[in-house]
C-alpha cells in the first residue's frame, strides 16, 4: 500500500518581507502569506487529497498557512496536533535583526557562515532575554533543558525527527495520509531524512512557500517518489532548482 | 484553586440568517458570524484570559470561530480538540429545510412540538441519506451506532456529557482553563448540567452568539458564579435574558 505524506512551507510573513532572521518569533501572514495558505489548499483539493489528520508548529504563520490550506479543501474538522518540533530554526541571537544589522553587528563573513554552514549555530540568545522560549507561557510544560537558545540545521533535525518517529511515521504506517504544515528549516530536516540529501545537498535545497510538496512512500516508508504540486510550470521550477541543488554554482 | 470555563456559541453562520434547520450540515458563518468571533476574542483579551486548551466540534462554524477568537487573543498556539460530541443538535428530516418549508410539510403545531420540547426529536434522516453522518468522511472512525439520524435536546446532552466528564472535567481539575466553542445546543447541555437548570428551564436559555460565557468553578467543579463578558449592557441584557428564562410568558 502506498502512503502519502504533503509538507508544506508557510506562506510569506511580515519578516519573510522585511528579510529579518525570524526563527521562533511569532510574526504573521501577510496578505500575499493568507493567500498562498489558500492557494495551497486549492492545488491540494484538485490533486483529490482527502488528509486523515494534519501537523503544524505553535507559530502562528505556519498554524494560520494550514488553517487556511484546510479551508479551501473543506477539511477544517482534521484533527491537528501543533508541536515545538515543527518550529523554525531558532536564529538566537540573530532573530529580529535584518540583514544590515546583522552585517552591521557581525560582519557579512560571519553571517554567511551561519547561514550556509551544517552545523554552527549562531551566538545563544540569553536565557534571560524575554525573547527566549523558556519565558513564553506556551512552553511551559516542557523541561527548559529542551529549548532552544540557538540552533544549527543539524540540531534542527535532532529535534525534528523525534516528532517524525513518534507522531508522523506511525500514522502513515497505520495508512493514514499526512499533511505536515512547517517551516523552510524543519521542513528541511523532514526532507533530507525522508531522500538521504547530504549535508551539503541539503543546504542547498529550499522548498518554496505555498507549494505543497507530495510523497508516496512504501509500507517501509522508503520513498517512491516526490513532485510538487500545482502550477505547472511552477511546479517544474521549483523542482529543477531543487534537482540542480548541490551542483557547483 | 478556582478553575475557569468560558463557554462561546459560534457567529451568525448562512443558515442562521436563512433560518434554516442546520444541525449537523456543514455551514459556514457569514462575514458578520467572522466578526462576532474576532470580537468575542478581543473581549476575552480584554478579561485577560490565558487558556490553557480549547474544545470545538467537527463543524466549520464553530471551528472558525474557535480560531477567530483564539487569533485575537495572540492563542492560536494553543491544543485544540475537535469532537462530533460537540456537534450541534441533530435536527433528523428538517436539516435544510427553511421555516415555511416545515410548516408547509410538518404543520406548524408539530414544528412547535419539536422546537420547544426537552425529549422528543423530530423524524430520523434515514441512513442511505447522503447528508446522514454514516456517509460523511470525518465520522468514518466512529461506531455507525453511535451516529445520530436525529436528536432531542435530551439526547444530545447525553452525548455531550460523556466528553465532558473524560475531557474538559479532569483538565479544569488539574487546573486548566478551558476554553469551549460550540453550538445552541450542544453548549445548552453543558449548561444545564453546569448550573442544574431543570427542563423546562433549559428550554428557555438562549446563549447569545459570540458572548463569552464565563463560569469559575471549585476543586469539585461545583459553579461558584457566572456571567456574560463584553460590552456591559450586551452582557446585562443577555444575563437577565437567561434570569427570566422559565419564567412564564
Amino acid at each position: 500500500m502506498t502512503r502519502t505524506l504533503v509538507l508544506l512551507r508557510h506562506g510569506q510573513s511580515q519578516w519573510n518581507l522585511e528579510n529579518r532572521f525570524t526563527g521562533w518569533v511569532d510574526v504573521d501572514l501577510t496578505e500575499k502569506g493568507r493567500a498562498e495558505a489558500v492557494a495551497a489548499g486549492e492545488v491540494m483539493r484538485a490533486e483529490g487529497l482527502q488528509f486523515d489528520v494534519a501537523h503544524t508548529s505553535v507559530l502562528k504563520r505556519a498554524i494560520r498557512t494550514l488553517q487556511g490550506a484546510l479551508g479551501a479543501m473543506d477539511q477544517d474538522w482534521l484533527p491537528v496536533n501543533k508541536t515545538w518540533r515543527l518550529n523554525e530554526r531558532h536564529y538566537g541571537a540573530l532573530q529580529g535583526l535584518d540583514k544590515a544589522e546583522t552585517a552591521a553587528k557581525h560582519g557579512e563573513d560571519q553571517v554567511k557562515v551561519w547561514r550556509r554552514s551544517y552545523d554552527i549555530p549562531p551566538p545563544a540568545m540569553d536565557l534571560a532575554d524575554p525573547g527566549h522560549p523558556a519565558n513564553d507561557r506556551r512552553y511551559a510544560g516542557l523541561d527548559a533543558a529542551a529549548l532552544p537558545g540557538t540552533e544549527s540545521l543539524a540540531t534542527t533535525l535532532e529535534r525534528v525527527l523525534p516528532y517524525w518517529h513518534d507522531a508522523i511515521a506511525p500514522q502513515l504506517k497505520a495508512g493514514k495520509t499526512v499533511l505536515v504544515t512547517a517551516h523552510g528549516n524543519s521542513l528541511r530536516a523532514l526532507y533530507k531524512y525522508l531522500t538521504g540529501a547530504s549535508e551539503a545537498e541539503i543546504l542547498e535545497v529550499n522548498i518554496p512557500t505555498g507549494m505543497p510538496l507530495k510523497f508516496e512512500l512504501d509500507d517501509n516508508l522508503k520513498v517512491i517518489s516526490w513532485r510538487y504540486l500545482g502550477d505547472e510550470e511552477a511546479a517544474k521550477a521549483a523542482a529543477e532548482a531543487v534537482a540542480n541543488q548541490g551542483k557547483a554554482k
